[in-house]
């Protein structure tokens, strides 16, 4: 029995990039549900963190929208777009991972938490930032909502004006002993949804939303360090991770260690937006205490990664 | 020290109700974060639960604004949008909340829990839909909605056409064990939001989003009871109940006994879509075991009102 913090990529919650509706992503949950019971039934204790790169982004598109028919109508700030995707992400996850286990004799609970990080707004990331988010407009509307909001904005190829928010780094789990307290029960907790709620303490127990967007990934490996979790599960779209990927002499790796895995980044073979965070993300987690492990696989070989048989397993 | 459960309205959200940004309802929610603190401070145990009307219908206006742009921009289903509405109120609540804590030395933690709440789809409510949610339409649009969405739609004297959903009465709360490990433990956890989000049990487990409202002064005393709670606090607009409201022997009560309150509702003293639910819920917890009390007051009044000396009390 292993206490088991899994990391849900945007393929296990939205399985056609191209239907973003709540209908499309509730099946998609109880598809995703399945392979997380199944670590449940083993005995496994589950903490599940998610993205919510395309629901967050719906969410921003839809207000931006509303508001381009009249402007009285409200725009929601970034970091409360972040809560709503929170609430119904988890919503739809909470009840599929529910009904899976009710339908397989466990009983057990589950349950979302609202969930806010902490990140140091002397970060790296607010000086630079980078991930965009909402959708594209024209110079003169982009001009204008860098005056009126302060927004950063810029411009996409040919595609137009678009925001841009930073990407800190996780830095504290606010509600971290809400969720250990949970996880200490045995029930199984949903949280740090799309990375957590940005939030920078102003000390006195302030704490300020930001917009900015948290990695999933390395919040997931914070709440692993703060769980004391045993192993850290990124999933993603391919088994293993590999070298030389898409060339002729790809090669799948079973396990990677942190001296194999700091060559591999030097010598360029992950890309920044997509795999080099999770390889990042796993060795910080290993790198965290003895004896943790983190393994990289996909969301349908999670079961036979625990086991040994299958996925990449970063080790010391 | 005592369990108290309190039910957040309207005002305690959103101060004004011309203002429904989410900038004007965090500031609200400082102010009404320190009437809840000095419950907590004086050592009781505190759930918060908390209404959703005019957030929740910002949701919906707001997608079906976007989808009159294009119709192919997503529509928010009702349940996903309550729980889009519980992350984003709850996430202020909990942040102001736990900065007023933090401010005082207070200890402790607060979080918000998603919370789904079932109802039976025999209630008498899913026979009569109600509650208005949403846009207006004209009669057209309206027709369209009806047969392509199978929304219930009912005309407003002169305002157009607006899509209304059930209000069924709470029957159990999903995450009862969740949020009584979160009590036991001493935390403060937000729940049942807007009444919670309404399923359908439909049995091995399986949970059913629908499109309905439920009360959330009834789903605040039903989690009330499942809690043990000492005390359900529901707040309004008033200090107190009163008899002949706005009349001139108007009479406010410092205390109703059930065989006086139900006196009052068959003379007719109550609103019905305002203090009558209220009153009903508050008699209801009483009525659920022996030495339990509701209070029905304002949010500025409800320490005054446990220490006795204002709101109405419904007592035996």
């Amino acid at each position: 029995m292993a206490r088991i913090v899994i990391a849900l990529g945007g393929n296990a919650l939205q399985a056609n990039p191209k239907d973003i509706s709540a209908e499309a992503q509730l099946v998609t949950a109880h598809e995703t549900s399945k392979a997380i019971v199944d670590l449940i039934e083993e005995g496994h204790e589950v903490i599940v963190a998610h993205g919510n790169g395309p629901q967050v982004g719906q969410i921003v598109s839809t207000y931006e929208a509303s508001a381009s028919l009249n402007e009285k109508n409200p725009v929601m700030p970034f970091p409360e777009c972040g809560a709503m995707s929170q609430g119904y992400i988890g919503y739809h996850l909470q009840q599929a991972i529910r009904e899976e286990m009710k339908k397989r004799g466990l009983n057990k609970e589950i349950a979302t938490v609202i969930t806010q990080v902490v990140v140091d707004e002397k970060d790296e990331g607010f000086k630079n930032p980078t991930k965009p988010v909402g959708s594209f407009f024209t110079e003169e509307q982009a001009k204008k909502l860098m005056q009126e909001k302060g927004y950063v904005m810029k411009e996409d190829a040919n595609r137009g004006w678009r925001r841009v928010v930073p990407s800190p780094l996780p830095v504290a789990v606010v509600e971290e002993k809400i969720i250990n307290t949970l996880v200490d029960a045995g029930h199984v907790v949903i949280t740090v949804g799309g990375g957590g709620i940005p939030v920078i303490d102003r000390g006195n127990g302030k704490l300020q939303g930001v917009a900015a967007v948290i990695d999933k990934d390395f919040a997931s490996e914070k709440i692993a360090e703060i769980l004391n979790a045993d192993k850290l599960i990124i999933l993603t779209a391919v088994e293993k991770v590999s070298i030389n990927y898409g060339k002729e002499n790809q090669q799948d790796l079973s396990k990677m260690t942190i001296s194999e895995a700091e060559k591999y980044i030097e010598e360029g073979h992950f890309a920044s937006g997509s795999m080099l965070p999770k390889v990042k993300a796993a060795m910080m987690f290993v790198n965290s205490k003895e004896g943790r492990e983190s393994i990289i696989t996909s969301l349908e070989k999670a079961r036979e990664a625990i086991e040994g048989s299958n996925g990449t397993r970063i080790i010391k």
